[in-house]
C-alpha cells in the first residue's frame, strides 16, 4: 500500500522545469569529477526526522498528522518501514539511517525491546533486498528514555551504563545484520549539567570503555562497518563531550581510539560549537578522520540545533569542496538528511519538497566544488600564496633544518619583509560567479 | 621617583574597613589550607594592561593619561619600569608578566629591537633584584606588528615564519635571563579569516615546528621555565587555532608536543570558546595540563573579550577549587590579572581600586574553595552519587572485566532501574551559603 | 490528602541552619525597607512548571514520577488542585500563577473545554477561600495546542484568530471569577518563522485588535485586573513580536495601548534579548511599566530559555533594586518563579529546595538593595556624577533654555573639558561587600 | 594627480569578463523595475573606511600603507579628498559619506577644529561641482576623542553636551553647503558601561533634548535633508540606546521625534541585534520610518562589528525586496558601504576590488528582488496564505467589527479548524533559483 499517494516519483527535468515534485539540479546519474551525482552524494534519509518527529517542540503538541498514526504501535512500526522504502524510491535516494528506537516501539523489558527490534529488522532487510536500498548507518538511542537522564555510557549509575551497553550489543548485531555501512555514536546525554556534582574524569573514562567494548565486541561479531562519532557541543546536555571534531579527536587520541573511529560532521553541530562546516570539515580532513556528513543548516541567530534542510550554497559549495579534496571523497559514508521539516510544513508533500530542496542544493554544491577544482580557483590561490615554503628559507622550515638560531641568523641579514594582500573580497565575488554559473 | 605618588601602600585592613586603599579580604600572609595565601595565589601583573594601555578600543582614541606618555620611547619604558616595581611594592604582588613590546620600544630592525630590550631587561633584572619581585612568565608580541598580517609561525610568508622564530629565541634568552618560571604562547594571529585562501595543515604543521624550535633552544640554553599554551577561539583571528583546552591538547598530542607544555587558562578566553572557566580548567586538570591561569571575567551579553577584572565570586571560588584540587596547586604557574580597566576607569587610582577588587575577590574565592573541600562539600556529593562504580557490576566496568556481553547478560536478569535525584538547586544553593560565610 | 507527605512545613530557621526543609534567609514577617519580606515580595508559583511539567526535552521523555500521573485527565486536574494549595502552603507562598491549559483538560470541543475549566475553577476559589492563597495573574495558552501553528492573533487563519479569542474571553472570565491580581499576554506563537511567507504588517496589526478586544471585555465584565505583556525574544518563534521590553513599548505605543498595560520581565526573556535583567526592569520603570516579574535565570552559555530556579544574587540584589525604586514597588504584580527543577532534579523533594534556593535568593536580594539604597552606595555616586546638569550650562539643557547656537557659544569660551572616572570596579567591589553583608 | 594609478576606470563587461577591474552585474543605466539601477541603488562611498582606516585592529598595528600617509594632517586630508573623488569617479559611484573628523583634522579648540573644517569643506564642494558627485550623508564624530568617554549627548558631563551639541551645530551646517541629501545620527557612545552608576533616564532625556535643538537648528539654517537614526546594540558602548529599529522608533515616539526621523538600517546592526537584516528594513519600511541603508555583513560566528563587503546574494536580494517594496523605493536615502577591506586585504587595489563585489552583489539582488516582485513569487504566496482575513470572520475582524464576544459566538458553531502548510522548505528553495536565474 501507499503512503504517499499523492506523491509521483520525483525525476529530474532540469532547471527550467516549474514541477514541484521534480528535481531541478539532481540528476543521479550524471557524471560530474569522474564519478555519477549518486556516487559522490550517497544521500540518506534519516528515519527519525521523517518518518518518527511529529513537529513538536518544547512549547506545543505536534502538527504532523501522519496516516500511520493512528495505528498500534507495532503496525505503526511496519508502516513506517513501508513508509520509509517508498519515500527512498520516490526520491530516489540510496539509503537511510536509524537510531533502534525509531524502527520498533520499546518493551517492557530488554528482552522485549529487542524481540521487537527483530521482527522490523527482518521486515527492513526483505525491503532492504527486494528494493536494493541500504542502511547507511544504524545508532542506539541512548538519549530519550528517562533512565539516561544522568547520562548512558557516562552515567553516575553503573545499572545505566550497563543497560545501555547492553542496547549497544543489539545496535551492533542489527548493523550487521543489515549490513550498515556505518555505525554511530552521538553523545545527546554524554556530558554534563554542572561540574559541582560531576567526576568529570571517570565519565570520560567510562565513555573510553564504553567505545573500546564496541570496537572489541564488532570485531568479535565480524561487524566491519566504520564507526563514527558525530560531535556536537551542547543540547541536551548543557555541555557535551564530544563538543566539536578537534574535542572528539583530542578524546580519541588520549583514549587510544583514534585508528578505529572517523567522525560524522554536522552542519549545524559545527556552527553552535563556534565553527563554520568547513572548519569541521577540514579539520576531519586533514586528520584523516572525515568519515560522514549530517546534511542540514541551522539558524545563526537562534542558540539551539533547528536542523533545517540545507539550502545555502555557498555552505553546500564549501562542504563538497572538502568531500572531493578527501582522500576516497565521502568514502563508506555519505550525505545524511538529519533535517526536519518546519513545523509549519506539516503536510506530507513538504517531506519531499524538504528533500528536493537538499539534493538539489547539494547537487548544485558538488558541482560548483567539482567546477573550483577542475578551474584549481582555490588551489592556484593557495599554492601561489604558500610559495615562499617551497625553497630557501621556506624549504628549510618545512623540512625541519632550520633552527632558531639559523632563522635569527637569517632575519639579520634578510630585507625588509614585504606581504601580499590576502584577496579576500576578491576571492568572495569569484566564489559566488563559479556558484552561480553551474 | 614615584608614579603613584598619591597611593599609599595597600594593607590588610579585614572587612570592615571604609578605607578604599585597603585589602578587605586579601592578608598575604593568612594560612588557609595549608599555605599562606600568598604561596597559593601567586599574584601576578599583566604589565601591557597596566602599563602600557591606553583605552583605546575601536571606536575611541586612549582616555588614560599617564605620567610617562609624553616622555621619549626609550625613557618612556624605563618610567614605566619603575612604576611597575611601585605598584607591584605597592599593591604586595610578587610576580609579573609582559610581551617583549610591552618593555622596550620595537627598532628598525631586529637588531635594534634586541638592543633596546637588553636595557630594559638589565633594569628588570636590577629591580628585580632589589625587591624581591619576579617574573612569572614572559612572552613575544607575534601580533600587533603588521608583518604579522597573515600569522607568525602560522603565516603565508616564510621570511615572516623567519622573523617570529628570531624574535622568540630573543624571548627565550629574555626569560632565562630574568628567571621567568614560565613562558606563554598565545597565538593571537595564528589562526585564519577565511578557509578559502589558507592551507590549513602546512600551517598548523608549521605551528607544531615552531614550538619544537622552542623546546630545542630552551634546552639548549638552559631554560627550564614551565611552557604554556594559552588558548583562546577568535579575535583577532576570525579563528584561532587554539580554540579551546581541547583542541590545544589535541594539537600537542598530534605533534608529540604534549609532555613539554601545559595550558594558561584564561577566563574570558573560555566563556568566547562556549565553555565556563572551571569547565576549562578542569579539563586541563584532569589531563594534567593546568599551568597558570589569566584571571579575569568577560560580559557573558559581549561578543569579544573584554578582559574585567574579576569580581564575580561563584567564579573565583570555583577556579580556585580547580586550582587547590590540582596535582601541586597552581606549580610554577600563577594567577595574572589579564584585565584592563575601563575605559572609563582612566585615572591612576583605577589601577589599583582594580587590582584591589580581582585580589580580594581570588582571596574570597580561595578561602571558599578551601571550605568546600575542607568540609568535603562537593566531595561526598560526587562519591556518594557515582558510589554504583565501586562495587558489583560497577567495579567490574571499571577495571576493564566487562564486556557488551557481560553486560546484557547482567541487564537481563536486573531488577528495574532506579536513578536518584541530582539535587543541583539544593547544591547551588549550598554554595552561595558556603561563599557568603567566609 | 497529601501530596508531598515527606516535606515538613518549610521555616525560617536563620543562616545558621542545617535543615534543608528551611528558610535561611526568607523570613516572611520581617521588616525591610519599612515593609515585611511577603509585602515586598509577593512570591508566586507557576503552575506549570510545577505541577504539569514533565522534565521532558526535546531530546527525552519526562523524568518527573508525581503522583497524579497515573490518574485519569480530570481527576489528574484535581490532584493538581490540592498539590497546589499543599505547595503553597508549606512554602508559605501567598500566590500561585497559571494558563488556562494548566488547570483544565482541553475538551474535544471549546464548550467541552470551557466546562473543564468550570470544574476547576470553582474548586481553585474554594481553596482560595479557605487557605487565604490568592491568583497572581492567569493567561490563556495560546501555543501548545496545533490550532496555532501559524500563531494565535498573528495567525494567518481568520478561523484560528476567532478560537484565540474565544478562549481569550474565557480566561478574562477566570480571571475576574478568581479575583486574579494580573493577567499576562505572553506570544509564544506571536511572531513568525520567516519573512518570506509573512505579511507582518497584518499579524502586528492583527495583535493590536486582539489586545484592545481584551481591553473592551475586560471593562465590560468589569475585571480591573492589570493587564501585563510579557516580552521574549524568540522560541518558540523564530522571532517574536514582544522581543523586549522597548519593542513591546514601541508597540503599545504606535496601538493606543500603551496606558492599558504593563510589563512582565522575566530575567531569562531579558538575557535571550541581548539585555540583563536589570536593564529590562529599569527600561520598564522609566517608562512606568514595570508591572510585575517572571523570577529565575538562564545559562549564559545556552542559547535557549532554561528557566532556572534564581540563585545569582548580584541579579537579584539588582532586579530588587529596581522593584524597590519602582514607583509603589511591585504594586499589584508579584515575583512569579517561571523556574522549572532541573530534568535530572527530578523527585517531589526537588520542587521545594529548588523553590527554597529562589525564595532565599531573593529575600536575600531584598535585603542588600535595601541596603543599597538606605545607605545611598549607589544613589550618592549618580547624584555627585551627574551634578553638572543640576547648574549653569548644565542646569540650561536640561531646563530646555539651550540651543545650539548657546551651548556653541558657551564652548567657544569654555575651558579645557575635564572627566573623571567612573570608578566601575571600585563600585562592583563595594557592590559585592554589600551583598555579602546582608 | 592620481592616489590610484594602477586602477583603472572600472565599466560593466558583463558576467563573462575575466577581468577583475569590471562590473560582472552593476550595469548603471540598465533598466530594472522602471528605473536605472543607478536610481535604485544610490550608492555610496564611506569616507572612514576608504579613506581614513588603517587597518588596525584591537590587537595590531594599521596594516594599509597609502599614498597620503606620510603627508601633514591637512595634506592628508586633502589627499583624502583628492583620492575620494578618483575612487568615485573609477568606481561609477554617485555618492559619498562622512564624519566630520573623516574629513579634516581636529584642532586644538572647537574654532581651530571649524576652521579646518571650512578649508576641507570648501575642496569638497568644488570636487562636488566639477564631478557632479554628491553627498549622500554627513554627520559628526562623537565618539573617538576622550572627552567622549562617557557618551555625548548621554554623558554624565553637562561641559561635554555643550561640546557635543556645538559639533552637531557645526555638522548641519556643513551639511546644508555641501547639500548633503540626509544627516546620520549614530549615537556609539550613547549608551551606559553599566546600570550601577547611570542615570538612565536623565541620559535619553538629554538625548531626546539633543535631537530636538539639532531639528530646530536645521529649520532655522534651513537644512532641509532627511534625518536618520542608525541603530546599533553595542559596541563601542556595552549597551547602546539605539539598539534596534524597534527601540529607536519607541524613543523616537515618547519624545516627540517621530515624524522628524527615518532609519539608517545596517545589515550588520541588525544581526548583532539578534535580528536579520530584512527583519529592521521591514519593521522599519512598515512604520513608515525606512530612509536609508548602510550595505555591508556581518560574520555570524564573531559578536562583533566586523563590516564586512557585502557579498550574500539571499541577504541582497531580500534587503532590495524590502527597498522595492518601500514607498517611494530608497528614496533620498542611498546604498552606503559600511564596510572595510579585509586587515589582510591591505593594498590599494583591494579597495577596488571590494566596491565591485558589493556592487555587483547589489546589483544582482536588485535584479532579483524585481523578478520575485514582477512575477509575485512571495506575494501570490502571501495573499493566498490570509485570504481568509478578506471575507467573512476574517473580514470582521480585520473591519474592528468583531468582539470577543461575536468571535465566541462564532466559534460554538464553526466546523473544525484546519490550517495548510506555509511550505517554507519549498519557497527556500524557489527563492534560490530565482536568485540563480538572474
Ligand atoms: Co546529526
Ligand atoms: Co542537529
Ligand atoms: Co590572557
Ligand atoms: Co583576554
Ligand atoms: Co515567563
Ligand atoms: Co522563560
Ligand atoms: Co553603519
Ligand atoms: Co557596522
Amino acid at each position: 500500500m501507499s503512503h504517499f499517494s499523492n506523491v509521483p516519483k520525483i525525476q529530474y527535468e532540469g532547471r527550467d522545469s516549474k514541477n514541484p515534485f521534480a528535481f531541478k539540479h539532481y540528476n543521479s546519474q550524471e557524471i560530474v569529477f569522474g564519478k555519477t551525482m549518486e556516487e559522490h552524494l550517497r544521500f540518506a534519509v534519516a528515519y527519525w526526522h521523517t518518518f518518527n518527529a511529529s513537529g513538536a517542540d518544547p512549547f506545543g503538541a505536534g502538527t504532523a498528522v501522519r496516516a500511520w498514526d493512528s495505528l498500534s504501535p507495532l503496525d505503526r512500526s511496519k508502516a513506517r518501514v513501508e513508509a520509509n522504502f517508498e519515500l527512498l524510491e520516490k526520491l530516489n535516494v540510496p539509503f537511510y539511517a536509524f537510531h533502534d528506537a525509531d524502527i520498533a516501539p520499546e518493551g517492557a523489558t530488554l528482552a522485549e525491546t529487542n524481540k521487537n527490534l527483530d521482527v522490523i529488522v527482518a521486515m527492513l532487510k526483505d525491503y532492504q533486498k527486494s528494493t536494493g536500498k541500504k542502511l547507511l548507518w544504524n545508532t542506539v538511542n541512548l538519549f530519550t528514555n528517562p533512565r539516561y537522564v544522568h547520562g548512558a555510557s557516562t552515567t553516575s549509575n553503573a545499572e545505566v551504563f550497563a543497560y545501555a551497553a547492553a542496547t549497544l550489543k543489539k545496535g551492533l548485531e542489527v548493523g550487521k545484520e543489515l549490513g550498515a555501512e556505518n555505525y554511530v555514536f552521538w553523545g545527546g546525554r554524554e556530558g554534563y549539567e554542572s561540574l559541582l556534582n560531576t567526576d568529570l574524569k571517570l565519565e570520560l573514562d567510562n565513555l573510553g570503555r564504553f567505545l573500546h567494548m564496541a570496537v572489541d565486541y564488532a570485531k568479535e561479531i565480524g561487524f566491519d562497518a566504520q564507526f563514527l562519532i558525530e560531535p556536537k557541543p551542547m543540547e541536551p546536555s548543557k555541555h557535551q563531550y564530544d563538543f566539536d571534531s578537534a574535542t572528539a579527536i583530542a578524546f580519541l587520541q588520549s583514549y587510544g581510539l583514534k585508528d578505529k573511529f572517523k567522525l560524522n560532521i554536522e552542519a549545524n553541530h559545527a556552527t553552535l560549537a563556534g565553527h563554520t562546516f568547513e572548519h569541521e570539515l577540514r579539520t576531519a580532513r586533514i586528520n584523516g578522520m572525515l568519515g560522514s556528513i549530517d546534511a542540514n543548516q541551522g539558524d545563526p541567530l537562534l542558540g539551539w540545533d533547528t536542523d533545517e534542510f540545507p539550502t545555502d550554497l555557498v555552505t553546500t559549495t564549501l562542504a563538497m569542496f572538502e568531500i572531493l579534496k578527501n582522500e576516497g571523497g565521502i568514502g563508506r559514508g555519505g550525505v545524511n538528511f538529519d533535517a526536519k521539516v518546519r513545523r509549519s510544513s506539516f503536510e506530507d508533500e513538504d517531506l519531499f519538497f524538504a528533500h528536493i530542496a537538499g539534493m538539489d542544493t547539494y547537487a548544485r554544491g558538488l558541482k560548483a566544488a567539482a567546477k573550483l577544482i577542475e578551474n584549481r580557483v582555490l588551489d592556484d590561490i593557495v599554492s601561489h600564496r604558500y610559495r615562499s615554503f617551497s625553497e630557501g628559507i621556506g624549504a628549510d622550515i618545512v623540512s625541519g633544518k632550520a633552527t632558531l638560531q639559523s632563522l635569527e641568523a637569517y632575519v639579520l641579514q634578510a630585507k625588509p619583509i614585504r606581504n601580499e594582500s590576502a584577496r579576500l573580497e576578491q576571492i568572495k565575488a569569484n566564489l559566488n560567479d563559479v556558484i552561480f554559473s553551474v
